[in-house]
């Protein structure tokens, strides 16, 4: 079977490496010649758009992204030749930040205040009603933080409008939460489920920095978060890989979003997991056997962020796997991760220990808020 | 770094498979030009001879070998260009059967009786000392069954002549084994070491068929296997993974042969331990500190020879990984592998019933015995 894949990028590369084991085979499209997962396939560069009339992608058996904005009127136009999977209901959805949420609030997810803004005096509105701070947003095209203000105070409402009044957007209350974590599922046309467990998520300007899996939380919170995800994945009769995340506050879990394909805080399935996030997604889009989904001892992911430690000094951290996508640095730009494993708690704070010495000051610090309180 | 490896086969995918997300580049030196390594970097399609003068091996920071026939005096010519790791003295020794028996005997390892056989006479009076059943076989460059007869009374003697006389051969005493094992040793050129568990090893008509990991063995036999490899490794100056080969009988161990590279007895590294032979061996090469060797649970490894089962039937095993090779089917040929991984060893016999009926009946008959003997 030969698999497309629109977008080359790291998930690209790591769906790939799970694939070419079970005898798959691999296109991927992307406008940059040097996508770092074109070395696992052929790697077709152009636009989005003209994945459509793509013959090598015509030719494949399934189609999948690694991108969560391909325009879901190319995936809508491909699936008339290929299935997509997932298909581009979850794209639609997932990329305007008021349809996500409508969607979320349709089945019952809690979510934190939010509004709709097109106008100034919408953002007056709903900082009113919402209250201050929050988060200004646009609806469509933002990832990774970019495209979003943070209003704290009223002062701060002039700057943000300037920089980003003319888009649709979406105000956010701010969530005074104490933790947030990410819930991956995959799902088969069939309709069977398997659950990942829960991961903490630690974010730093709005990048994913750090996940821990399993987090420590209650059964009745992981069965929360169950419900959740398995209401979203099956109202949009989903297949494949899918992540929501959440926040924690008082013990109760509010969705922030989901991303409709593998997401990097479930990296830590590769070594942490018996199936990995990237090779059950395959098993989905097949219709192969899913894959077991339980942890396997403790894991803690690290993202590397504009720059790589040097590898000699890596390795020497136990029980740490490196994954350097062999992308160009650049700041700001994800250029690989590493996962410690560990058979226990206490092991993987030594791991930690060994490791944060490699890390940049803030990040180092945040590791050392999230160990501490980890039990 | 760029690693050349000598030979595209699988071990070079696997090698490869763990480098590149080390940030490692490979080159890949193979007669063939459908070599399953080609994927994962760079084939130059030519035969062993072409390696000395190859510009794109001589540009590699790093070379070794997926296949221990490479000539010493290739790998003697390329190392005054390039570290290659390990070094000839291995090969040498390993690609003469007699030569590596004098070895393992000088530093004090037991043998099973064999002798030199070049002439009719030499092989009557190594019949006359060793006794039957016995095995003949070639000196040199036989590996998987290939190159050597079993001898089971006198009238197998002039047919095993026929065959295989004229070249330099060895009479090998038949050992009535227990079982038969593999250590594996990675080396580091500081000197460090690091053992795998010992595995079962299972062979149908010369060829292995299973392995199981760690093997239930007591602590003094594993700790008799770790003094014998480490005295071989050391007198050899060794850097990089090896694998001795070993029968048990009676409790204790005699050296059946080593691979100087990588092996298929310890594939149940990439899930079943938390660094693979496959990234430890490429550590040892790039001077990276060496990695965690202890096992993760229980392990089965199958090989897929001359055909593989339909990968939805084979992914419906828990704890399966599949590891097809991408290689054309042909009768003999290894295809790929399976890792079963179990946290116990009911867990393992549950997914190793689930297997069976995929197995031929050979294979599923010696699976069986195995597992009614595992504790």
């Amino acid at each position: 079977m030969k698999i497309g894949v629109l977008g080359g990028g790291q998930l690209a590369q790591m769906i790939a490496r799970a694939g070419l084991p079970m005898g798959l085979e691999f296109v991927f499209l992307d406008p940059a010649s040097d996508a770092c997962a074109g070395r696992y396939g052929h790697l077709v560069v152009a636009d989005w758009k003209a994945a459509v009339d793509d013959p090598v992608l015509a030719a494949c058996d399934r189609i999948t992204c690694d991108f969560e904005n391909v325009p879901a009127a190319t995936l809508e136009a491909l699936g008339r030749k290929v299935p997509v999977r997932p298909g581009p209901r979850a794209f639609e959805a997932a990329q305007d930040r008021l349809g996500e949420k409508e969607l979320l609030a349709s089945i019952g997810v809690p979510l934190p205040p939010h509004a709709a803004v097109s106008t100034r005096p919408d953002l007056l509105a709903a900082v009113e009603r919402i209250g201050l701070p929050a988060v200004l947003k646009t609806r469509r095209l933002g990832y990774d933080g970019k495209g979003q203000r943070v209003l704290r105070d009223v002062e701060d409402l002039e700057p943000a409008w300037a920089a980003l009044g003319g888009h649709e957007l979406i105000l956010e209350g701010f969530v005074d939460y104490q933790h947030e974590c990410a819930i991956t599922v995959v799902r088969a046309a069939s309709g069977e489920l398997r659950f990942y467990p829960l991961s903490w998520t630690v974010h730093d300007e709005g990048i994913l920095s750090l996940a821990i899996a399993p987090a420590p939380v209650s059964s009745a919170l992981e069965q929360s978060a169950r419900s959740h995800v398995q209401a979203l994945v099956e109202v949009l009769d989903y297949v494949g890989c899918l992540t929501l995340e959440l926040f924690v506050k008082d013990g109760e879990l509010l969705a922030n979003e989901f991303a409709p394909r593998v997401h990097n805080s479930a990296h830590w399935t590769i070594e942490g997991s018996r199936t990995s996030q990237f090779e059950n997604h395959l098993r989905a889009l097949c219709d192969w056997p899913l894959g077991e989904t339980g942890p396997r001892g403790h894991s803690l992911m690290i993202n590397w962020i504009g720059s790589l430690p040097r590898v000699d000094r890596l390795l020497s951290v136990p029980g740490l796997a490196l994954h350097d996508y062999g992308k160009a640095a650049r700041p700001g730009r994800k250029l690989g991760h590493a996962t410690l494993s560990a058979e226990s708690v206490s092991e993987l704070r030594r791991s930690a220990d060994a490791v944060k010495p490699l890390l940049d000051p803030q990040t180092a610090s945040l590791l050392s808020t999230e160990m501490a309180g980890l039990v």
